[in-house]
Protein backbone atom coordinates (compact mmCIF):
# COMPACT_ATOMS: atom_id res chain seq x y z
CA UNK A 1 0.00 0.00 0.00
CA UNK A 2 1.51 3.35 -1.20
CA UNK A 3 1.19 6.13 1.68
CA UNK A 4 2.49 9.44 0.48
CA UNK A 5 5.19 11.25 2.23
CA UNK A 6 5.30 14.47 0.32
CA UNK A 7 3.35 16.11 -2.65
CA UNK A 8 5.95 16.14 -4.89
CA UNK A 9 5.94 13.85 -7.66
CA UNK A 10 8.89 12.55 -9.72
CA UNK A 11 8.99 10.88 -13.40
CA UNK A 12 11.10 7.82 -14.59
CA UNK A 13 11.34 8.45 -18.47
CA UNK A 14 11.35 4.61 -20.30
CA UNK A 15 12.75 4.54 -23.50
CA UNK A 16 13.11 2.03 -25.58
CA UNK A 17 16.42 -0.12 -24.93
CA UNK A 18 16.43 1.46 -21.70
CA UNK A 19 18.23 -0.42 -18.40
CA UNK A 20 15.73 -1.81 -16.55
CA UNK A 21 17.22 -2.16 -12.70
CA UNK A 22 18.30 2.10 -13.15
CA UNK A 23 14.80 2.82 -13.89
CA UNK A 24 12.89 0.70 -11.62
CA UNK A 25 15.37 0.31 -8.62
CA UNK A 26 14.12 4.39 -8.28
CA UNK A 27 10.66 3.26 -8.86
CA UNK A 28 11.02 0.36 -5.89
CA UNK A 29 13.02 2.84 -3.56
CA UNK A 30 10.58 5.56 -3.69
CA UNK A 31 7.43 3.82 -3.71
CA UNK A 32 8.67 2.31 -0.16
CA UNK A 33 9.21 5.79 0.83
CA UNK A 34 6.34 7.41 0.04
CA UNK A 35 7.52 9.91 -2.63
CA UNK A 36 4.70 9.72 -5.88
CA UNK A 37 6.78 8.18 -9.15
CA UNK A 38 5.43 7.04 -12.07
CA UNK A 39 7.18 5.63 -15.12
CA UNK A 40 6.59 7.60 -17.96
CA UNK A 41 6.79 6.08 -21.96
CA UNK A 42 8.84 8.43 -24.44
CA UNK A 43 7.13 6.81 -27.49
CA UNK A 44 3.57 6.40 -28.34
CA UNK A 45 3.13 3.07 -26.53
CA UNK A 46 2.89 2.57 -23.04
CA UNK A 47 5.08 -0.39 -22.89
CA UNK A 48 8.72 -0.14 -22.92
CA UNK A 49 11.13 -2.87 -23.63
CA UNK A 50 14.61 -2.75 -21.66
CA UNK A 51 18.00 -3.75 -23.22
CA UNK A 52 17.73 -6.97 -21.86
CA UNK A 53 14.74 -7.57 -23.21
CA UNK A 54 11.92 -7.17 -19.99
CA UNK A 55 8.60 -5.43 -21.52
CA UNK A 56 7.54 -3.06 -18.76
CA UNK A 57 3.64 -1.24 -18.86
CA UNK A 58 4.33 2.52 -17.97
CA UNK A 59 2.37 4.82 -15.85
CA UNK A 60 2.16 7.59 -18.59
CA UNK A 61 3.25 7.91 -22.19
CA UNK A 62 4.71 11.51 -22.92
CA UNK A 63 2.55 12.25 -25.59
CA UNK A 64 -0.76 11.57 -24.11
CA UNK A 65 -2.46 15.53 -23.96
CA UNK A 66 -2.92 14.75 -20.07
CA UNK A 67 0.51 14.45 -19.55
CA UNK A 68 2.02 17.79 -18.33
CA UNK A 69 5.79 18.14 -17.23
CA UNK A 70 4.67 20.75 -14.48
CA UNK A 71 2.99 17.60 -12.39
CA UNK A 72 6.28 16.72 -11.47
CA UNK A 73 9.43 18.26 -9.31
CA UNK A 74 12.12 15.70 -10.94
CA UNK A 75 12.74 14.02 -14.13
CA UNK A 76 15.03 10.62 -13.77
CA UNK A 77 16.53 9.56 -16.93
CA UNK A 78 17.79 5.93 -16.55
CA UNK A 79 20.67 4.90 -18.85
CA UNK A 80 21.14 1.56 -21.39
CA UNK A 81 21.79 1.65 -24.88
CA UNK A 82 19.96 2.50 -26.97
CA UNK A 83 18.08 3.91 -24.19
CA UNK A 84 19.89 6.47 -23.73
CA UNK A 85 20.53 7.58 -27.23
CA UNK A 86 16.60 7.32 -27.19
CA UNK A 87 16.00 9.71 -24.55
CA UNK A 88 18.54 12.09 -26.14
CA UNK A 89 16.71 12.07 -29.27
CA UNK A 90 13.53 12.71 -28.03
CA UNK A 91 12.96 16.49 -27.77
CA UNK A 92 9.85 16.89 -25.98
CA UNK A 93 11.95 15.69 -23.08
CA UNK A 94 15.45 17.11 -23.68
CA UNK A 95 13.35 20.68 -24.02
CA UNK A 96 11.46 20.27 -20.62
CA UNK A 97 15.13 19.03 -19.04
CA UNK A 98 16.87 22.01 -19.99
CA UNK A 99 13.86 23.69 -18.32
CA UNK A 100 13.66 21.76 -14.97
CA UNK A 101 17.74 22.37 -14.72
CA UNK A 102 17.68 26.09 -15.93
CA UNK A 103 14.50 26.13 -13.43
CA UNK A 104 16.46 24.98 -10.32
CA UNK A 105 14.04 21.55 -10.66
CA UNK A 106 15.34 18.61 -9.95
CA UNK A 107 17.10 16.02 -12.57
CA UNK A 108 19.10 13.07 -12.01
CA UNK A 109 20.48 10.50 -14.83
CA UNK A 110 22.81 7.80 -14.22
CA UNK A 111 24.85 5.25 -16.23
CA UNK A 112 25.01 6.74 -19.72
CA UNK A 113 22.13 8.80 -18.97
CA UNK A 114 24.33 11.67 -18.13
CA UNK A 115 26.12 12.11 -20.89
CA UNK A 116 22.60 13.78 -22.28
CA UNK A 117 22.81 16.31 -19.53
CA UNK A 118 26.26 17.05 -21.03
CA UNK A 119 25.89 17.07 -24.35
CA UNK A 120 22.83 19.90 -23.36
CA UNK A 121 25.45 22.37 -21.55
CA UNK A 122 24.42 21.30 -18.10
CA UNK A 123 27.42 19.75 -16.80
CA UNK A 124 29.40 22.96 -17.71
CA UNK A 125 31.32 23.94 -14.26
CA UNK A 126 29.14 20.91 -12.28
CA UNK A 127 30.77 18.04 -10.16
CA UNK A 128 29.12 15.27 -11.97
CA UNK A 129 29.51 11.42 -12.67
CA UNK A 130 28.69 8.65 -14.87
CA UNK A 131 29.64 5.19 -16.67
CA UNK A 132 32.98 4.93 -16.63
CA UNK A 133 33.61 4.06 -20.07
CA UNK A 134 31.34 7.41 -21.38
CA UNK A 135 33.34 9.94 -18.52
CA UNK A 136 35.41 12.14 -21.38
CA UNK A 137 31.85 12.72 -22.53
CA UNK A 138 31.39 14.48 -19.29
CA UNK A 139 34.84 15.80 -19.30
CA UNK A 140 34.64 17.49 -22.69
CA UNK A 141 31.60 19.27 -22.11
CA UNK A 142 32.99 21.03 -18.72
CA UNK A 143 32.27 19.05 -16.16
CA UNK A 144 33.96 18.10 -12.68
CA UNK A 145 34.49 14.89 -12.85
CA UNK A 146 33.87 12.91 -9.65
CA UNK A 147 34.10 9.50 -8.79
CA UNK A 148 31.75 8.55 -6.44
CA UNK A 149 28.67 6.21 -6.66
CA UNK A 150 26.46 9.35 -6.90
CA UNK A 151 27.12 12.68 -7.29
CA UNK A 152 24.68 15.29 -6.02
CA UNK A 153 25.80 19.20 -7.14
CA UNK A 154 22.78 21.69 -6.67
CA UNK A 155 19.89 20.12 -8.85
CA UNK A 156 21.59 17.99 -10.60
CA UNK A 157 22.46 14.14 -9.19
CA UNK A 158 24.37 11.80 -11.47
CA UNK A 159 25.08 8.08 -11.07
CA UNK A 160 27.63 5.38 -12.64
CA UNK A 161 25.92 2.26 -13.63
CA UNK A 162 23.49 -0.49 -12.66
CA UNK A 163 25.34 -1.55 -9.80
CA UNK A 164 25.00 2.38 -8.27
CA UNK A 165 21.46 2.35 -9.08
CA UNK A 166 20.44 1.35 -4.95
CA UNK A 167 22.43 4.27 -4.24
CA UNK A 168 21.14 5.91 -6.70
CA UNK A 169 18.06 5.78 -5.64
CA UNK A 170 18.91 6.85 -2.01
CA UNK A 171 20.14 9.76 -2.90
CA UNK A 172 16.92 10.57 -4.28
CA UNK A 173 14.91 9.50 -1.47
CA UNK A 174 17.12 11.57 0.83
CA UNK A 175 16.70 14.98 -1.25
CA UNK A 176 13.03 14.58 -0.39
CA UNK A 177 12.78 13.39 2.83
CA UNK A 178 16.35 13.52 4.46
CA UNK A 179 19.57 10.97 4.59
CA UNK A 180 17.97 9.71 8.04
CA UNK A 181 15.09 8.56 6.34
CA UNK A 182 17.25 7.03 3.49
CA UNK A 183 19.60 5.34 6.05
CA UNK A 184 16.77 3.59 7.79
CA UNK A 185 15.34 2.73 4.15
CA UNK A 186 18.94 1.13 3.15
CA UNK A 187 18.69 -0.73 6.44
CA UNK A 188 15.13 -2.23 5.72
CA UNK A 189 15.95 -3.80 2.26
CA UNK A 190 19.14 -5.05 3.87
CA UNK A 191 21.58 -2.83 1.88
CA UNK A 192 25.47 -2.88 2.68
CA UNK A 193 24.26 -4.64 6.06
CA UNK B 1 21.89 -8.65 -28.20
CA UNK B 2 21.85 -11.79 -26.57
CA UNK B 3 24.57 -14.24 -26.80
CA UNK B 4 24.00 -17.67 -25.46
CA UNK B 5 27.48 -19.10 -23.20
CA UNK B 6 25.48 -22.11 -21.86
CA UNK B 7 22.35 -24.55 -22.81
CA UNK B 8 21.12 -24.51 -19.64
CA UNK B 9 17.97 -21.98 -19.20
CA UNK B 10 16.74 -20.23 -15.52
CA UNK B 11 13.29 -19.27 -14.79
CA UNK B 12 12.00 -16.37 -12.81
CA UNK B 13 8.54 -17.07 -11.43
CA UNK B 14 6.22 -13.52 -11.04
CA UNK B 15 3.30 -13.75 -8.97
CA UNK B 16 0.75 -10.92 -7.84
CA UNK B 17 2.84 -8.81 -5.88
CA UNK B 18 6.34 -10.40 -6.33
CA UNK B 19 9.54 -7.67 -5.85
CA UNK B 20 10.48 -6.57 -9.06
CA UNK B 21 13.70 -5.44 -8.33
CA UNK B 22 14.57 -9.06 -6.99
CA UNK B 23 13.12 -10.67 -9.67
CA UNK B 24 14.25 -8.74 -12.77
CA UNK B 25 18.31 -8.22 -11.48
CA UNK B 26 18.57 -11.72 -11.70
CA UNK B 27 17.06 -11.63 -15.77
CA UNK B 28 19.36 -8.27 -16.01
CA UNK B 29 22.30 -9.72 -15.11
CA UNK B 30 21.92 -13.38 -16.66
CA UNK B 31 20.72 -12.01 -20.12
CA UNK B 32 24.50 -9.45 -19.42
CA UNK B 33 26.45 -13.16 -18.77
CA UNK B 34 24.18 -14.77 -21.60
CA UNK B 35 22.61 -17.39 -19.49
CA UNK B 36 19.15 -17.87 -20.72
CA UNK B 37 16.61 -16.98 -18.42
CA UNK B 38 12.73 -16.31 -18.92
CA UNK B 39 9.90 -14.92 -16.65
CA UNK B 40 7.26 -16.73 -16.16
CA UNK B 41 3.63 -15.62 -14.30
CA UNK B 42 2.12 -18.28 -12.51
CA UNK B 43 -1.52 -16.99 -13.46
CA UNK B 44 -3.56 -17.15 -16.28
CA UNK B 45 -2.22 -13.70 -17.51
CA UNK B 46 1.24 -12.75 -19.07
CA UNK B 47 0.92 -9.47 -17.04
CA UNK B 48 2.17 -9.78 -13.40
CA UNK B 49 2.40 -6.57 -11.03
CA UNK B 50 4.60 -5.67 -8.60
CA UNK B 51 4.32 -4.85 -5.04
CA UNK B 52 5.33 -1.59 -5.77
CA UNK B 53 2.57 -1.27 -8.64
CA UNK B 54 5.36 -2.11 -11.44
CA UNK B 55 3.72 -4.18 -14.17
CA UNK B 56 5.97 -6.81 -15.91
CA UNK B 57 4.92 -8.42 -19.43
CA UNK B 58 6.46 -12.05 -18.61
CA UNK B 59 7.62 -14.56 -20.99
CA UNK B 60 6.00 -17.24 -20.43
CA UNK B 61 2.67 -18.39 -18.34
CA UNK B 62 2.66 -21.76 -16.12
CA UNK B 63 -0.46 -22.63 -17.50
CA UNK B 64 0.42 -22.67 -20.82
CA UNK B 65 0.45 -26.22 -22.50
CA UNK B 66 3.50 -25.42 -23.96
CA UNK B 67 5.01 -24.74 -20.77
CA UNK B 68 7.56 -27.61 -19.43
CA UNK B 69 9.73 -27.58 -16.51
CA UNK B 70 12.08 -29.74 -17.49
CA UNK B 71 13.63 -26.65 -20.08
CA UNK B 72 15.12 -25.22 -17.15
CA UNK B 73 17.76 -26.13 -15.09
CA UNK B 74 17.02 -23.72 -12.37
CA UNK B 75 13.62 -21.79 -10.70
CA UNK B 76 14.35 -18.59 -9.18
CA UNK B 77 11.51 -16.92 -6.59
CA UNK B 78 11.68 -13.33 -6.00
CA UNK B 79 10.43 -12.31 -2.83
CA UNK B 80 7.93 -9.21 -2.08
CA UNK B 81 4.59 -9.62 -0.53
CA UNK B 82 2.10 -10.67 -1.06
CA UNK B 83 3.87 -12.45 -3.81
CA UNK B 84 5.89 -14.77 -1.89
CA UNK B 85 2.44 -16.16 -0.55
CA UNK B 86 0.91 -16.24 -4.02
CA UNK B 87 4.45 -18.34 -5.05
CA UNK B 88 3.61 -20.49 -2.30
CA UNK B 89 0.39 -21.22 -2.46
CA UNK B 90 0.83 -22.39 -6.51
CA UNK B 91 0.90 -26.10 -6.19
CA UNK B 92 2.41 -26.47 -9.95
CA UNK B 93 5.17 -24.45 -8.88
CA UNK B 94 6.00 -26.01 -4.97
CA UNK B 95 5.47 -29.52 -6.61
CA UNK B 96 8.19 -28.59 -8.90
CA UNK B 97 10.62 -26.85 -6.85
CA UNK B 98 10.14 -30.19 -4.44
CA UNK B 99 11.36 -32.24 -7.41
CA UNK B 100 13.52 -30.03 -8.40
CA UNK B 101 15.39 -29.67 -4.92
CA UNK B 102 15.20 -33.36 -4.53
CA UNK B 103 16.48 -34.41 -8.43
CA UNK B 104 19.62 -32.23 -7.40
CA UNK B 105 18.63 -29.57 -9.92
CA UNK B 106 18.92 -25.94 -9.16
CA UNK B 107 16.46 -23.48 -6.99
CA UNK B 108 17.61 -20.40 -5.71
CA UNK B 109 15.26 -17.60 -3.58
CA UNK B 110 15.60 -14.81 -1.99
CA UNK B 111 14.13 -12.37 0.54
CA UNK B 112 10.85 -13.77 1.97
CA UNK B 113 10.77 -16.69 -0.60
CA UNK B 114 13.52 -18.58 1.46
CA UNK B 115 10.54 -19.70 3.82
CA UNK B 116 8.82 -21.19 0.78
CA UNK B 117 11.36 -23.51 0.59
CA UNK B 118 11.52 -23.97 4.69
CA UNK B 119 7.96 -24.96 4.63
CA UNK B 120 8.24 -27.45 1.77
CA UNK B 121 11.06 -29.19 3.94
CA UNK B 122 13.43 -28.67 1.94
CA UNK B 123 16.15 -26.16 4.19
CA UNK B 124 16.52 -28.99 6.51
CA UNK B 125 19.68 -29.26 7.65
CA UNK B 126 21.28 -26.41 4.94
CA UNK B 127 23.03 -23.28 5.67
CA UNK B 128 20.76 -20.85 4.55
CA UNK B 129 19.39 -17.27 4.75
CA UNK B 130 16.46 -15.10 4.30
CA UNK B 131 15.16 -11.38 5.03
CA UNK B 132 15.67 -10.95 8.53
CA UNK B 133 12.38 -10.68 10.30
CA UNK B 134 11.39 -13.52 8.76
CA UNK B 135 14.62 -16.06 9.94
CA UNK B 136 12.63 -17.46 12.52
CA UNK B 137 10.80 -19.05 9.79
CA UNK B 138 13.73 -21.03 8.22
CA UNK B 139 15.37 -21.96 11.86
CA UNK B 140 12.13 -23.58 12.91
CA UNK B 141 12.00 -25.51 9.90
CA UNK B 142 15.54 -27.15 10.62
CA UNK B 143 17.89 -25.04 8.31
CA UNK B 144 21.29 -23.71 9.68
CA UNK B 145 21.17 -19.76 9.84
CA UNK B 146 23.93 -18.10 7.76
CA UNK B 147 24.25 -13.90 7.45
CA UNK B 148 25.80 -14.04 4.82
CA UNK B 149 24.29 -11.73 1.47
CA UNK B 150 24.24 -15.08 -0.35
CA UNK B 151 24.32 -18.69 1.20
CA UNK B 152 24.86 -21.47 -1.81
CA UNK B 153 24.49 -24.75 -0.37
CA UNK B 154 25.02 -27.55 -3.13
CA UNK B 155 21.66 -26.96 -5.05
CA UNK B 156 19.97 -24.37 -3.00
CA UNK B 157 20.77 -21.06 -3.57
CA UNK B 158 19.31 -18.10 -0.78
CA UNK B 159 19.62 -14.08 -0.21
CA UNK B 160 18.27 -11.52 1.93
CA UNK B 161 16.24 -8.88 0.25
CA UNK B 162 16.29 -6.21 -2.14
CA UNK B 163 19.84 -5.17 -0.97
CA UNK B 164 21.37 -8.63 -2.33
CA UNK B 165 19.76 -9.03 -5.50
CA UNK B 166 22.84 -7.91 -7.32
CA UNK B 167 25.33 -10.56 -5.16
CA UNK B 168 21.96 -12.88 -5.45
CA UNK B 169 22.31 -13.10 -9.40
CA UNK B 170 25.81 -12.93 -9.54
CA UNK B 171 25.93 -16.27 -7.60
CA UNK B 172 23.87 -17.95 -10.44
CA UNK B 173 26.42 -16.53 -12.43
CA UNK B 174 28.74 -17.92 -11.12
CA UNK B 175 27.25 -21.35 -10.58
CA UNK B 176 26.79 -21.45 -14.68
CA UNK B 177 30.24 -19.70 -15.80
CA UNK B 178 32.81 -19.40 -12.68
CA UNK B 179 33.37 -16.94 -9.98
CA UNK B 180 35.93 -14.64 -12.59
CA UNK B 181 32.73 -14.17 -14.70
CA UNK B 182 30.95 -13.60 -12.22
CA UNK B 183 33.48 -10.91 -11.18
CA UNK B 184 34.10 -9.28 -14.38
CA UNK B 185 30.31 -8.65 -14.66
CA UNK B 186 30.38 -6.75 -11.25
CA UNK B 187 33.20 -4.43 -12.62
CA UNK B 188 31.43 -3.88 -15.84
CA UNK B 189 28.13 -3.20 -13.90
CA UNK B 190 30.11 -0.62 -11.28
CA UNK B 191 29.16 -2.91 -8.17
CA UNK B 192 31.27 -2.57 -5.86
CA UNK B 193 33.69 -0.38 -6.90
Amino acid sequence: MFTATTDKRVAVFLAEGMEEIEALTVVDLLYRAGIPCETVSITNSNVATSSHDVSIVCDREIGDTRFDFDDYDMIVLPGGMPGTTNLGECEDLTDQVRRFAADGRQVAAICAAPTILAKLGLLEGRRATCFPNLQDVLVENGATLVQDEVVVDGNITTSKGMGTAIPFGLAIVAHYLGQQTADDLARKIVYGC
